[in-house]
């Protein structure tokens, strides 16, 4: 791809033969072979004081193949090692469910994987391993990376050349569409002061209608949902790169919470890449639960699975501060979630004139 | 927004002013208000010989306000047509999730939404008693748009000014992102010879970096699932307004031959739109319950939900066909639905050198 990214690839693809070199060797040994991971449970998550994010603590578990299911295992990520040499080697890509369907091609039966989850865990297994992230071994996500809209302007390397895009003028209304590996873009230009990640399409639309990425110098990412490995990296890296602050804007929920978390701090799940695609620096804007009461937002209450959620947050180290210890006892006290469309409930421009002015206001941003 | 979209904003306001004066006349008569809409049930659509799509029957219903509840029914209406002629007459827009927060600060405390369903459903009512659609009242939907990549240069008429964009030239690997108000757009030159509409974005990534789209000339539509209204309008007027074969390709199960009917043939739900969003002309190129045997794909064995989806399409008179009755049972009989990326499991090129060029031949297109 990128003649700058020959590195990353190349590396990625000596550090997978070095696991394949690892096998013959525990053999050639006579030993069993073995892969040795860190434990991905939530009690081995614990905060990097340097980098500021959670990583995976010190307890690993061992894959080996002195069982017939261990040894399964290794001979899975041995046929996907491979794949995945020749795969950089020819400069293509696939998605993780190509290569759960293809595993149906391979000679040994044994190999096949049984459920994508399978094929899921082994990828993961050798990001973690081999130090070299997903992208790196060129495996697209299912999930698309999101839109970006405001004063940017950047470099995106394709297949097809390089494509130098303003995120405002030479975009439609749709806005700049982020590319599965946004490390293919270099960032050339700019005028941002700061940039906001909204969860929603409808705030997303709301924002852009009212010109508040044009009055403000905002640079908007639609996070649409719980964000895709790309959305948070690009976030990721204009924050690292162009040094900016980073805000994040969802709904009034436990799951919202769980978004912005995903952005500011990593999740379990992606622990080992915490570095590679964490903002740590993020900031939560809203919907609070004070603002639900502050503003008498529309409501709905909390269902069971809301409250379980919101007591799990309480326990999760990512949540851990006096901010979100009060803002969470007071959403569980009121019973109370409120969606950030709500603001609607005090009219189309209450979000662009009132509330996001006056909380970028108190958070020092603007 | 654009100049020339003037008049179809004008008309949206006009027909909604007149549903108002009809009531008022109504009231001056001394009768009861009432308004009247087609029967929206499966049983009350019917296939319109001259336009080949599904629209509905003759059958009416009448919402009075006889009674307390009907009463209700037609005070919101009337709410929300004021509201509509102010936003069109500002210019302005909104998502059909902020009318319904926006009932919250209506003086009236009866005329709020008791919920979302209903102030869909009344926008939906208002869409075809005025015969003028949801987009001409300027209302957004919170689905977004899809993709574009292919080689077609169109100009978007944007809050901002007008965008000139090459659809493969102009944009990341991501493609363009389609507006929500597709009608905002027109089309400048292309060099299409057919439109392939893609279910997944695994396989939309796959066609792309197989370059696909070069080789055949093709205009790929990213459908992201069910597709939203402007992916289904934009398909609709690259086949009317540039004489262009579409195609759909899904994966091979009962709720992706759904989502080919309703490019195709519309929805029950969307029967007022069929003239506006389907295209009876697109064509289903698979996967096909034929090729899942022809090709022996990975499967899923069918579901009991599947099942019963596939019986209630063989009554679904969109699927009244011989091919689709044909492929229907042959499904039922071999228990078995495959996805599209399925193809993978016979390499990486074999949908673009193999499966989609004999597919498209068999059917006359290339």
């Amino acid at each position: 791809m990128a003649s700058e990214s020959k590195t990353s690839e190349e590396l990625a693809r000596e550090r997978l033969m070095d696991l394949a070199a690892e096998f013959y060797d525990q053999f050639d040994a006579g030993e069993i072979p073995t892969m040795e991971l860190p434990t991905r449970t939530k009690s081995n998550i614990e905060y990097d004081e340097d980098a500021n994010v959670w990583v995976y603590g010190d307890r690993t578990s061992t894959r080996s193949a002195n069982s017939v299911r261990g040894a399964r295992k290794l001979l899975k990520a041995a046929y996907t090692i491979e794949f995945l040499a020749r795969q950089l080697e020819e400069d293509r890509s696939s998605t993780l469910r190509e290569l759960y369907y293809l595993s149906e091609s391979w000679d040994a039966e044994e190999a096949h994987f049984s459920g994508q989850d399978e094929s899921n865990q082994l990828i993961e297994d050798l990001e973690i391993v081999s130090e070299v992230t997903r992208e790196d071994f060129h495996m697209r996500p299912e999930e698309s990376g999101a839109t970006l809209m405001g004063p940017l302007e950047l470099r995106e390397q394709t297949r097809r050349g390089e494509r130098d895009i303003h995120c405002q003028l030479d975009v439609g209304e749709g806005g700049y569409q982020i590319p599965n590996n946004p490390d293919t873009i270099q960032f050339l230009d700019h005028d941002i002061d700061f940039v906001l990640c909204v969860e929603t399409g409808g705030m997303r639309d709301r924002l852009i209608e009212n010109g508040f990425d044009e009055q403000y110098n905002v640079l908007i990412v639609h996070l649409k949902g719980q964000p895709a490995r790309a959305t948070r990296r690009i976030t990721k890296r204009l924050h690292d790169e162009l040094d900016l602050p980073v805000v994040v804007f969802t709904d009034g929920d436990p799951w919202s919470y769980r978004i912005y978390g995903s952005v500011a701090y990593g999740s379990i799940k992606s622990a080992h890449l915490s570095e590679y695609l964490a903002t740590p620096e993020a900031k939560f804007i809203g919907i609070q639960p004070q603002d639900i009461v502050d503003y008498d937002l529309p409501t709905d209450p909390l269902a069971d699975s809301d409250i379980n959620a919101l007591q799990s947050e309480l326990e999760d180290p990512r949540f851990m501060t006096d901010y979100w210890k009060e803002q969470i006892e007071l959403q569980l006290d009121i019973g109370k979630k409120a969606e950030q469309q709500a603001l609607a409930a005090r009219g189309l421009d209450f979000v662009t004139e009132e509330y996001l002015p006056t909380r970028l206001d108190e958070m020092g941003i603007i």
